[in-house]
C-alpha cells in the first residue's frame, strides 16, 4: 500500500468517525490496565501494514477513548478538534517543521506571528502585542511567571484567587515563588479589596475560572498592579474565546491593561489540542527570561525565533491548524458557534431552575452551568457517576462554598438542544 | 466540500509533497518578512474553503518553508516525519483526546505507557522503568532537573560538560539552579578526572552532544552520581535512537545506570515532530515534583494520571504516532535506517578525508560528520553560506577548538548515497 491509499483509508476513518461520534458512549467503559494487557509486550520485528492500525485502532484502542469530540461531552471544558484544524495537522506533520530559528522555518515563524495577531483583533486585544503559541495554558502561565520573575528580582510571591487554575500552584512550585490566594466573593471572583501585593511580582487574574466560570474583577486588580509595579497575567484559557462576540466584550473589560494573557483555542475556538496562545506587552521580558543562543544555533538570521521568548528550544508548526480553522470558520462561524454554545447552556440553566429539588449554584456568565440536586455531596457525586457511566453523557464537578457542584459545559461545535435534552433527562432518571 | 472531499485533497497534497520534496530548494529562499507582507491583516469575516487554505499553502506558504523533510537536509539533526507517523498525525486530531486523567483517555495513557516499555526494550533499557512522552528535550531535561532539585534539597548546582546541550542551561535558569561545567577532552566528551559534585543535585551526561555527537564516559559518571548520592540524567536526544543497533549498543554504556534518560524519537527515529521520550527509574520523585490535583481534576481513578509526572497538565496523544511508526518500521526497518544513515556519513567522512585541503575534525561515532576546509572560518562560513543559498542542500555549523567547523548530519530516511555526493559537490563547488 502506499501513503496516498493508507492516507485515503486514514481520512475515511476519521470521517467515519466524526459522523458517528455521536452513537457511541461518551466515557471509556474500561478498567484500568484493560487496554494494556490488550496490547503486545513487544513493538514487531517486522513492519505492519498501516491498515493493521487502523484496524486495532477500531478493535482494540476505541473502547478505551473518551470521547472528547461526542456532541454530550459536558466535563472540564470540552473542545472541539474541527475539521479544518484537523486536516492542518496532517499537513504540518507532512511539513514536519522544526522552528527554534526564523531560518528553519520562515514559514513557522511568520505564521504564527500573523495569526497571533488575527486572533487578538478577533478578540479585541490591543494591537501590537508580542504573541506565540505554547502546548498549554499550563506552560503559558508559567512562562509568563517566569518573565514577571526575572523582571522583578527579589519579589517572590504570586498573588490569585482561591479559584484560580491549579496551573498557577505548580507554575509557583516549579519557578519557587510562594503563592498568596485572596478570597473570592459570594460570586467566587477574587476580592480585590483584599489584594495584598506586598513582595508580589505577578497577580494572575481569571476571567471564567475552572471551577464556576467567575470573573475576577480586573480593571481593579490591573489598577492596584499599575500602581505597585507588579506584572498582571490575565488567565482566560477558556473564556477567552468568547471575545470574539462583542457583546461579550464587556466581560473582558481590564485585560487590555495586563502585561499577558492567554486564551486557549484548543478549548473553545474548535483548534484540536494543542494550541495555548499567550500575548504579552512585555517581548523583551520574556526574551530576557529564556533566550539563550549557543554557537550551534548562531544563525546570522535578522530576526529573533519565537523559540527566544518561550522555554522550549523546538515548536512545532501548531500555527497551520490556527490558521485552517480561523479562515474555514471566519469570523461570523466563529461567533455562531460560541452563542450556540451559550444558548444551549443558558436553556439547560433554565430546566434545572425550574425542576423542583435542583438548583443553579453560581453565575453563568458563559457556558457553564454549575448546579446540584437537593441533598448530600455523595448523592450528586453517584448522580453524576450513574450518568457518566450509562455512557449517555459526561459531566465532571467541583467544590463551591464547601458541597461538591455539578457542571456541565457545552462547547462542542456538534453540541444541539436534542444533546443537551439527553443529558438533563440522563441527570433526572439518575436520582436514587 | 465535505470533510471527506477536503480530507482526500489533503492527503493528495501531502502525497504528492512528499514524493517531489527532493526536487524542491532546502533553505527557504524569502527574506524575513516576505511571507507576512503576502499575509492579510485580518481574518476573514466570512467562511472560506478548505480548498482556499490548500491552494494559500502552496502559493503563499511553500517559499517560506525550509524543508525538513528533504533528502539532502543536513542541518542540526535532521528529522524524518515518516508516513505512518503522519497518519497517525490526522487520526490523533481526529480522536482529539486531552490526557490530564486517566478516564479523560484510558487510550492515551495506556498505549503512552505501553509504547514507551516497546521503545525502552528496543533500545535496551531497563525494563520496568517508567517512561512518557514531553514535546521536546528542552521540557524533558528541565523537568528531570526539577525532579532532581525535589529529590535533594539545598543541592543547586548541575553538573555538565562544556558540550552539553544549551537547554541545560536553560532548564538551569528557570530552576535558578547553578551549572558546573567540566572541560572536555580531546574527544569533546566530559574529562570525568575533573568531575567536581560538591553541592550537585543532578549531573547530566550526553550520549551524542549536539555539536560534535561526542560520547561521555557515562559510566564513570554514574560510578561517581552513585557513590555520592546525585541524579545522573543522560541526553541520548539525538543518538539514543541508534541503540535500535545491537551493534552500537556498546555506545550506550552506562546509561542503564542513569535515574533518567531522554531520547527524541522526533530526531533519528522518524516519527514526526513533536515526540521526546523520558524514562525514570525514579517516578516517585516526578511525581513530588509535579502532583497537584485539585477537586475538579478528582476523579477517583485508581491509577495516577501521566500528567502527575511531567509539568502540563494537558498532553495530547503522541503516542499514537509513536505507536503507528514502531509498528509500520518494525525493529528491522528502524535498524535497517539507522545503518543507512551510518553508512553515508561514514561514506561521507571518507570522501571529506582523502581530498586534499578538507579534513575530518571530530570522531564520528554516529551519522554526523564534523569537517572543515583548510583557511579562516570566514572562509569556512562562507563556503556553507554559499552552499546553503544555493538551496541544493542545508548545513549547519558549530565551533571545536575555538575553530569554525562545518556539520554534516544525515537522518533523513529518504537520504541516499546521490545526495550526499550532492552535498560534497556543492560544498567543492562553493570553495572561494
Amino acid at each position: 500500500m502506499s501513503f496516498r491509499e493508507d492516507g485515503h483509508a486514514a481520512v475515511d476513518w476519521a470521517a467515519d468517525y466524526l459522523e458517528s461520534v455521536g452513537e457511541r458512549r461518551v466515557l471509556a467503559g474500561v478498567e484500568p490496565g484493560e487496554l494494556r494487557a490488550m496490547l503486545p509486550a513487544a513493538a514487531p520485528d517486522e513492519p505492519e501494514a498501516f491498515a493493521a492500525v487502523l484496524r486495532d485502532l477500531d478493535d482494540v484502542l476505541m473502547p478505551a477513548v473518551t470521547h472528547w469530540q461526542s456532541p454530550r461531552f459536558f466535563a472540564y471544558f470540552p473542545g472541539t478538534g474541527s475539521e479544518p484544524g484537523i486536516l492542518a495537522e496532517l499537513l504540518a506533520a507532512t511539513l514536519n517543521q522544526v522552528g527554534f530559528l526564523w531560518r528553519t522555518s520562515p514559514a513557522l515563524q511568520e505564521l504564527e506571528e500573523v495569526t497571533l495577531a488575527w486572533l487578538a483583533q478577533l478578540l479585541g486585544l490591543p494591537a501590537g502585542w508580542h504573541g506565540h503559541i505554547d502546548d498549554t495554558a499550563s506552560t503559558a502561565t508559567m512562562s509568563a511567571l517566569a518573565a514577571a520573575r526575572t523582571a522583578a528580582p527579589g519579589r517572590r510571591v504570586v498573588v490569585c484567587s482561591e479559584h484560580a487554575h491549579s496551573s498557577v500552584a505548580k507554575a509557583a512550585r516549579l519557578l519557587e515563588l510562594d503563592v498568596r490566594t485572596v478570597p473570592g466573593d459570594e460570586r467566587h471572583a477574587l476580592r480585590a479589596d483584599l489584594l495584598d501585593l506586598t513582595d508580589a511580582c505577578a497577580v494572575v487574574a481569571t476571567i471564567g475560572t475552572t471551577s464556576s466560570t467567575a470573573i475576577d474583577p480586573v480593571p481593579a486588580i490591573a489598577e492596584a498592579c499599575e500602581a505597585a509595579g507588579v506584572w498582571l497575567h490575565v488567565d482566560a484559557a477558556y473564556a477567552g474565546s468568547a471575545a470574539v462576540c462583542p457583546e461579550l466584550r464587556s466581560l473582558f473589560a481590564g485585560w487590555e491593561r495586563a502585561d499577558s494573557v492567554v486564551v486557549n483555542p484548543h478549548k473553545w475556538l474548535f483548534v484540536p489540542m494543542d494550541c495555548s496562545t499567550l500575548w504579552t506587552r512585555r517581548p523583551d521580558d520574556f526574551r530576557a527570561a529564556f533566550s539563550l543562543v549557543p554557537e550551534y544555533l548562531r544563525a546570522g538570521d535578522e530576526v529573533p525565533s519565537l523559540s527566544e521568548f518561550a522555554f522550549p528550544l523546538g515548536r512545532r508548526f501548531r500555527a497551520l491548524k490556527l490558521w485552517a480553522v480561523l479562515r474555514c470558520h471566519g469570523r461570523s462561524g466563529l461567533q455562531e458557534r460560541i452563542r450556540e454554545a451559550i444558548r444551549l447552556a443558558a436553556l439547560f440553566e433554565e430546566w434545572v431552575g425550574a425542576e423542583p429539588g435542583w438548583e443553579v449554584v453560581a453565575p453563568r456568565p458563559f457556558s457553564l452551568v454549575c448546579f446540584r440536586r437537593e441533598g448530600s455531596d455523595e448523592e450528586n457525586e453517584a448522580i453524576m457517576r450513574r450518568v457518566n457511566e450509562s455512557g449517555q453523557a459526561f459531566l465532571s464537578h467541583t467544590k463551591l462554598d464547601g458541597r461538591l457542584v455539578l457542571r456541565l459545559a457545552v462547547g462542542s461545535a456538534r453540541t444541539t438542544e436534542a444533546d443537551v435534552r439527553v443529558a438533563w433527562d440522563a441527570l433526572r432518571a439518575a436520582v436514587g
